[in-house]
């Protein structure tokens, strides 16, 4: 047999795996022993360490269920979540930010114009803006899906007797590609730290405070849809969001609504504050 | 707040921990954001995939119990445990190997130049050999604890209503450092892969199956303590182990015994083959 030691393993590890000449799954794979195995050689990694890596991997896999995923949310918390929605960011697009954990995608649609708490409690806030294309074109017809904690931080999702689909809503833009409804001004929240990677965070003196936001998925036809979240100027976390969700180009700027103002759109409520973002999405493919 | 994109983020994620500076901590954590997001970056990873490795690891802990260790058989296969293993080896002293799932620390004593097989089916293997330290020099009371599969590749802790004891035992080496035993020659086994693990074996066309070998951890005042694995020339899966537990150093060569052949040592039971394997300790610290 061939001796294999510390440097000669790496190389032995990757032919072990027949894969497919060029494929996809054989780049993906090889890198990633390259990584593991160069990493571990540079920290020269003991036996201890070792143990208390994986063994972190297992009480991960012990917390999670279909609901609580710690996997994701290590991958939120070491900013790989958000180093994958920048990467797959299309030029020109609005930029991609966290899924998170409770998305649903059958939320029911919410007319032009609507109220998304229904009378729940807080700030109520208009959100509008307009879907358009890279050219600025609007985009008559595009599906703005929106989900969102509410005034006190928490997604009826998760409240034991509430309705999974509160504060959740389709809406679909006018032929001028306008989108415009009220809802209630999200609260900051935690991300849950009552796991492993709530120890990881703890070592490493780090809190798990979400910046507030609103999430959304953009659609349109022909256009590449696009996930991402808004977040207000000069509200809390917004320099150190637990998961690294914010950009500077997804802050939007929070204006008081005056008595007088009116709206070129009618509304089923009186906002007290209002936000503008629009949407830009790239062609598909 | 400073704006982060796809280069900006890892300092920014490095710097969101507040690890004590120059601590091993800081370099581990550090070390592995640089490593995870390199990777992400290099293979420009998708959304898909992404979400594809999140539900491996939540797959592998699904399956894991205190029994059935997923994430040390994933570290196994991709060579981590081996690299860990030779990164740890001291200059001069035996190679170290796999630990495996199924070491037990309370394994009974077995005299010097008892049966370990207590009546098992199979070849009656003698092993026997010298604890020495990186001088040459013996180490009398040495404790050789071994434990290994059966004639059929079972561990009998695998088997139910068999005793878990059972192919295990500790042997203090004589005022020479000799140590010698008979024992069954274990046969080759598979590792498990009836899980995620065992999907991506298929997936890169590898097989599951470990050239057999017997399992050791020798142990000697004042030395740093071994474990490790011994493997058997010429024998199946000795160029393609699984987990890449195979040295050249720590092949043992089987040989007759033939019907006139005396020993030096009395032994409980007469053998049909015999090996010889000597253990060399480094210092400890």
């Amino acid at each position: 047999m061939a001796q294999i030691n510390q440097f000669t393993i790496t190389e032995a590890v990757k032919e072990s795996f027949q894969t497919e000449e060029g494929s996809r799954f054989k780049f993906l794979l090889e890198t990633f022993i390259d990584h593991l195995h160069d990493y571990t050689r540079e920290v020269n990694m003991t036996h201890e360490e070792w143990m208390g890596m994986l063994m972190f991997l297992y009480d991960c896999g012990k917390i999670s269920t279909p609901e609580r995923h710690e996997f994701i949310l290590l991958s939120d918390v070491v900013g790989l979540s958000a180093l994958v929605d920048m990467i797959n960011t299309r030029g020109g697009a609005t930029e991609g930010s966290n899924l998170g954990p409770f998305y649903l995608d059958d939320a029911p649609e919410l007319e032009l114009g609507g109220d998304l708490a229904r009378g729940r409690d807080g700030t109520t806030l208009l959100v509008h803006g307009i879907v358009r294309d890279s050219l600025g074109n609007p985009l008559p017809g595009a599906i703005v899906d929106t989900w969102q904690a509410d005034g006190s931080g928490t997604y009826p999702i998760q409240e034991h007797g509430q309705d999974k689909y509160d504060l959740r809503g389709k809406i679909t833009a006018d032929g001028e590609g306008r989108y415009y409804y009220t809802t209630v001004l999200p609260k900051p929240y935690t991300v849950p730290y009552d796991g492993p990677v709530g120890r990881l965070l703890r070592a490493g003196n780090r809190h798990a405070w979400r910046a507030a936001h609103l999430h959304f998925i953009v659609r349109a036809e022909k256009m590449r849809a696009i996930t991402t979240e808004l977040f207000f100027e000069n509200t809390e976390y917004i320099d150190n969001d637990a998961v690294f969700g914010v950009r500077k180009s997804l802050i939007a700027k929070l204006e008081p609504v005056k008595k007088s103002e009116e709206f070129p759109f009618a509304l089923e409520k009186r906002p007290d504050a209002k936000c503008r973002f629009d949407f830009v999405l790239a062609p598909e493919g």
